[in-house]
């Protein structure tokens, strides 16, 4: 049975068209963390008004996004860099800076240990403790930032939806100074997160100039296709990232639909609302099943099945009934009765509680059920 | 006065904007080589009916592209990586193979020195010889494939549009066994030139596992917004390569119009007539200025103005009236009087031509005028 993973990712419905015979559009897909809501319908009218722009190259210094990204952030324009997908200013980083070592603390979202090897670095890590929902031992950590060049951590983390509080948070960016170690913060998810819980160090960084913020503008604005995310850090890190990037990486048409998301602020608070309430519902839904999961706080859930039923022959059968689930069987630390799903809307939140219920009512390892 | 090149190239219409005071969409841009024709009208269609699909992640495989392009190359898909634009493909090739020396033959395009220094290669040239419409010197392009390990070439080569002819990159394959060099053929602009012409060491790859071809689809096909190129080598450098593509690079609706694009024969055929006859006539009206250009295939032509009209008073000049072109006096091996103009359609060429005329009348060098 070939991995519906095999490109490393949840969400790629070309393997799922291959694997269980749907069109791609058939599938409900619950593998991928995308804002069910779908595109700003704004965003997607103007796109559709302005295609005839791709004639024209993208700007090389995305000054009009970045302007408005500064604006909105109230965050000066040298501290941002506009990026072909997060996962893009994530490469940027590890080129610029040139790690030998990289440290990272599992379960964790596979790209860093990819790119660190992809770009020449060797991966350590440092393991999260499951009876602290997955957060590390913090000596354990500090051990790690001694060791390593340069730290990723994810508030909240993927798979697991874990928030980093913020004195945490804080204590990681003092030790970046005293352990010569960089630092970077996925918060491709931290949108999702309730307001009052999304901190960052965003209005830190000119303390902290080996601190870096990865942001993704694909998940909360449902737009992955398009490729748009950015880095926010110290400005000499930010020049030292832009000198590795390629000429006009970034799209003209992520570009365009990047200023205009961040006009959609009641588009975001709407899309926080349903995943706070859909994220109860799924987890209730979850532990009447009898399944484990745990208190994330973005628009996905960790879930962990019994018995019989891992992950893949979960996969499977609900595969081949149009539902896509994300194993987390491969991630370090976690079991092969590990797999997470995205929050989506109440209907659609229903049909995957009741096929998981079906599902499980099959029993057994047999995935051909 | 601010150059228009500010960010390395031509067709940066902010900058323009900034310095002219005109909207982007105002100029008349001769500064970018993209098909005067614009986009396929099927493919901008269907791309707006295919809009909502940006909430899919893009193939990370590029499946159904690849497997396009293969078809219509007749070329097997392990030979080839789609990319984010040839420039993504280019930084991919430095990437994979490290070379301690990239080798360019000047004037060339910028990129290849720019993504040379910026992953950490030193550049060494060769000059193209005026008096032989800026080939080089066999003797001395030899020289250079024995002291570099990655060698730059383009056919046709941008600004002057001179094409390599057969022999000679048959030629230059051979130097990479003989030299142990790698040799990337930049064919950005090939699908201009005239089909009998057309050569390409495309079906010759497998014999010559060092040499690498990088070929874009956003100037044919009037797309450079969206990005899309590709490399075409043997499978083994092309592993390499892919080995540092990021995941996600190329976007979902690049890859859907690369795909459309690629059912659009006639509609280059009929922009191939077009170019032809326009860049005669361009020529002529050059040369009736009094002006030098050279026997370039290409959709652009390499100018060479006279007396006190130098690139940068002219460039002032037109684009105070609307047009932009693109200096050339920033390349190696090339004069303060030498701009390159993009080929486009009769109406647009006879405007562009009358304005030459009028800023030539008023002689001198004052950019104010």
């Amino acid at each position: 049975m070939s991995l519906l993973e095999r490109y490393g990712h949840g969400g790629d419905l070309r393997t799922a068209e291959e694997r269980f015979g749907l069109a791609g559009d058939a599938f409900l897909d619950y593998s991928a963390n995308i804002n069910p809501l779908g595109p700003p319908a704004k965003v997607l009218e103007a796109m559709s008004q302005s295609l005839s722009a791709v004639i024209r190259y993208p700007d090389p210094a995305h000054r009009s996004f970045k302007a408005a990204l500064a604006e909105q952030l109230r965050i000066p324009e040298s501290f941002l860099l506009p990026a072909n997908g997060a996962a893009e200013a994530m490469a940027l980083a590890i080129l610029a800076l040139g790690p030998q070592r990289v440290g990272v603390v599992t379960p964790c979202f596979s790209e860093y240990a990819q790119l660190s090897g992809q770009f020449g670095a060797q991966v350590i890590e440092c393991r999260g403790l499951e009876e602290h929902d997955f957060k590390p031992d913090m000596e354990e950590l500090y051990q790690l930032f001694q060791k390593a060049q340069l730290v990723f951590i994810a508030s909240p983390n993927n798979p697991t939806g874990i928030l980093y509080q913020p004195e945490e948070l804080l204590k990681l960016a003092a030790w970046t100074d005293e352990t010569d170690t960089y630092l970077v913060v996925d918060e491709a998810f931290l949108d999702f997160v309730a307001v009052e819980k999304q901190f960052s160090l965003a209005d830190r960084l000119a303390d902290f100039p080996r601190v870096l913020l990865m942001r993704s503008m694909t998940k909360m604005f449902a737009i992955p296709g398009l490729r748009l995310g950015y880095a926010i850090g110290h400005p000499e890190l930010i020049r030292r990232m832009k000198e590795k990037q390629v000429s006009w990486s970034v799209n003209g048409l992520a570009l365009l639909a990047g200023e205009l998301c961040l006009q959609e602020s009641a588009y975001e608070e709407q899309t926080r609302l349903l995943v706070a309430k859909e994220r109860g519902f799924l987890a209730n839904g979850i532990r009447e099943l009898g399944w484990q999961t745990w208190p994330g706080e973005a628009n996905f859930l960790l879930v962990r099945s019994k018995g019989e039923l891992d992950a893949a022959t979960l996969q499977e059968r609900m595969g081949k009934r149009g539902i896509l689930i994300r194993s987390c069987a491969m991630y370090p630390g976690l079991t092969d009765h590990d797999f997470r799903i995205a929050v989506r809307s109440r209907s659609e939140n229903e049909r995957l509680l009741q096929t998981f219920r079906e599902v499980a009512e099959q029993g057994g390892r047999h995935p051909w059920v």
